[in-house]
């Protein structure tokens, strides 16, 4: 049993959290730091989090959330919105940031920049967003873990309106689209039907196979 | 700093694997471990890990994937692979699983069952594997992190052709569709041109909104 494998079993998607408890600031910025060392496709990052504690604001999205109380009863709620687009400007962007950052222009990756400019260029806006909408759920799982590994419980939620919450934050003027959410916070065992059941997950013959 | 925050920092897109190391059972069993405790939406778990040793199935991939070197010099090369369609057999399948498992029948649960049945017959088959794929890559990312706290190293990747690694593996009679490959082994540093390279990412405020 190692580390990774306990945090896995002692999290479960949460279903009622303590709206009396908050996460500490220490703690939430751990969580968005692993968010933003997640890995991604070519290094592109293509979403944005959410962190939003206001509660008229997430009042909005429990109501195109099938009202579910972690919404609001969490601690905080983080939104992932990944680019609606995967543009030359969004690519540029992040090479230049690259060779900024590095300090020096290495030609492979100039190269690769071209080849990659391509690519997204000859795809659909739709294939592009499905894309950056994948590497969203690198930095979920990512998250997911180092929430468990601060003992912060949390619960990701794809039941939602998307183009509801894209209104809500003003989304669609950052070229965003919302694919998940979040809640973080602290368990509140009473009231919560799922804390007591056990983890259900295929068996490994079930999922993994080998080819040797 | 964190443990979490430690291993993100300390794993890379390994560009070049040392062929002679191998990961050891225990250690690969512990990333496949967490692969399968990753949460995924409703619990379904919608892909399967395939994991390849074999030198001529590793070649053949390799053709069809930008002949990336990594696909056949490192340990062992996972395929991720996502679920063709969300059907109502495999939707039954987990909830049936997860009654069996817990003992009784959740009525919650069950209404449950009947809405994502709902849900995924109104969607398209292509909606339904890229909510799929989706999944996949929360394991994805859950299988990186768990890499890294075993000191393994992990490349993820998504150059490749996935018509091309689904028919050398007849994932199609499976209902099955590789959507990312994931080389684990060691880094042979010499010969790798990123392992020096500093690791960039966008700052904070770039990519985190807080709305208080």
């Amino acid at each position: 049993m190692t580390e990774v494998i306990d945090k896995l079993n002692w999290r479960y998607a949460t279903k009622k959290f303590d709206p009396a408890k908050k996460v500490a600031d220490e703690k939430l910025e751990h969580i968005l730091e692993a968010i933003r060392l997640a890995p991604t496709s070519s290094g592109l990052q293509p979403f944005e989090v959410f962190v939003i504690t206001n509660p008229e604001i997430r009042a909005k999205i429990q109501a195109v959330g099938w009202n579910q109380s972690q919404i609001s009863e969490s601690s905080h709620l983080l939104v992932f919105a990944a680019w609606d687009n995967i543009t030359a400007d969004r690519v540029n962007m992040m090479f230049d940031l690259t060779n900024e950052q590095r300090g020096f222009i290495n030609e492979g990756w100039e190269a690769y920049r071209k080849q990659l400019l391509g690519i997204v260029a000859a795809r659909t806006e739709q294939a592009n967003f499905d894309a950056a909408a994948r590497q969203a759920y690198i930095a979920l799982g990512v998250a997911m873990v180092a929430a468990a590994f601060e003992g912060v419980d949390a619960t990701p939620m794809e039941g939602f309106d998307p183009a509801a919450v894209d209104e809500i934050l003003s989304l669609k003027e950052r070229n965003l689209r919302s694919v998940v959410l979040l809640p973080i916070g602290y368990r509140q065992p009473e009231g919560d039907w799922l804390v007591n059941l056990k983890k259900v997950r295929r068996s490994r013959p079930n999922l993994i196979t080998e080819i040797a």
